[in-house]
């Protein structure tokens, strides 16, 4: 018997975990759907069955779920997340509220493994996701001794807000997502600005490298929005501890089923966001060396920052979960 | 009596020189546009004044010009640039064809100038031209050691092909600038790939620092293409001899005329593609400390592809050999 929660289910990640769940069959007795007042009591469809989504409160939150699967943003997961552990449940959040505790996990599956010191497991940012599975394979096999990404990332990863900024086009109202149009732009503003004129989003990148490899390596990052609806693109500019060569990372890459290569530069085959958005997998391709650092390689990554970068990575946390539990 | 040729004269940038030909009011006493023989008979209008364009050939290229400014591509460069040349012209080519003979001047002006031991002198890439600006800054005030570019160029600098493209959306036909659709993509590919899976465009940005900051910098680059019509970012990560601050950099940038510092993140300043369409200027901004090597710091650069990028760069090297030979 699996009573499982999905709150923020009438936003854009939480119909993609609805529609993972269903494709991927995930064994669900009773499932509930929970959202903001203003979406409550509308109809989605699970599994054919048409299902009344509910104002999240602390007493619904105390209704004995097994597992939740919360995609509402930090201050929803702030308040709710910590009643639903309480009361026994163990939940999975999308937001970035719990990624930097020290006593919480933070859980790409293929790379690292859930401790559940706590009972809340953070799913990361999307566009580390994606990049931290190709750097594992490499630190598999060589060290990865210092990362610096630059990003090319989607709408989407800013919900439909995002989404209608950049289909509202040139003529558009003025944005609600970002502080500028998107529609022939490109913004290199991610989340709020820090002290050090970085932004949230670049230092939860690095931040999260480092947690979930597990080692403090030296890690950069530069993101920027692109007027793309799905699929964030990351160039990887890697350093290891020892030579190889450009075949050798083609090679691994190639062997291993937690990545697709793409890499075929004589006859045009590469990643793009297009191929990505939609798709389960995360590509790696345009494998070069980086001659200005010594055992450096630049590597481009693209994924679906809703699948890989959100939905597909929550259950796939949960069904590691689920397993592990029996 | 200034007589000037424009070749590619219907060409995106070729339109964009007669532009800025007439508001920067260069003085020309005859002016003869040229084409391909696709778009000859064709009518411009210049200062009000209807002109209609001619075909380019061997005897045309012999009329007699003093100045003829290139923009029809590297085989149309090849082929009538000496002929131009050797009938007494100075020849300002957009093109790649010359960029990287060791007898032919690279120019962008207000960083290197021309030497003119032939009287060919390129136009340096579009994306390289924004980049050296900021670069040639902090080469005067410390030294420049090592840059790594990440690039996300617009579409017209693809032409009209590449406009088109971008402007077809998803129901459109084939896509004829590029092997894939660029609508809603982001593509790690610019001109052809080569054996070491660098693109052309990749290497005559490292070609071309070198070239035009005159010294043997080492150098890497990874360009894609966004959809946006107008305005290439750069990602500039750059690392100098001696250490120094955010701030410093800041107020260097601030202070010389050559770029606009668009930096105050805690007001959300910053440079933008769509800010930088349609301008003269090269933005810089997000200048933040790269902790992850030493005396390294992250910039952020826009400008107008088509303006600084090509057409007014073009029109700055002829004003300044114009005002060089009196």
């Amino acid at each position: 018997m699996v009573k499982l929660a999905v709150v923020g289910a009438t936003g854009v990640v939480g119909r993609k975990i609805l529609d993972v769940l269903d494709r991927r069959g995930v064994e669900i007795d009773d499932l509930t759907l929970f959202s903001s007042s203003r979406s409550a009591g509308r109809e989605l469809v699970f599994k054919d069955q048409p299902l009344t989504v509910r104002e999240l409160t602390d007493q619904a939150a105390q209704e004995g779920f097994d597992y939740v699967l919360m995609s509402a943003g930090s201050s929803v997961s702030d308040q709710f997340a910590p009643i639903f552990e309480a009361s026994g449940a163990i939940v999975i959040d999308n937001s970035s509220r719990f990624r930097n505790e020290d006593d919480m996990d933070l859980v790409v599956p293929g790379v690292n493994q859930a401790k559940l010191n706590r009972h809340i497991i953070a799913n990361p940012n999307c566009s580390t996701i994606q990049s931290v599975v190709p750097l594992k394979i490499l630190d598999e096999a060589y060290q990865v001794t210092r990362v610096a990404y630059t990003t090319y990332q989607a709408v989407s990863g800013s919900g439909k807000a995002g989404l209608e900024d950049l289909a509202n086009g040139p003529e558009g109202t003025p944005p609600k997502a970002y502080p500028y149009p998107i529609y022939n732009n490109v913004l290199p503003h991610i989340d709020q600005f820090l002290p050090d004129g970085y932004t949230k989003e670049e230092q939860k990148m690095i931040d999260e490298t480092q947690k979930i490899l597990g080692k403090d390596i030296p890690t950069t990052a530069t993101c920027a929005r692109v007027p793309v609806s799905d699929g964030h693109s990351v160039h990887i500019n890697v350093s290891l501890d020892q030579p190889t060569d450009v075949a050798s990372i083609q090679a691994l890459f190639d062997q291993d089923p937690r990545v697709v290569l793409r890499d075929q530069p004589d006859q045009e085959i590469y990643p793009q966001a297009l191929e990505a958005a939609g798709s389960d997998d995360i590509y790696v391709g345009r494998i070069r060396s980086d001659a200005t650092l010594s055992n450096t390689f630049h590597i481009w990554c693209t994924a679906d920052n809703l699948l890989k970068g959100a939905a597909l990575n929550t259950v796939q946390i949960l069904e590691e979960v689920m397993k592990s539990r029996g």
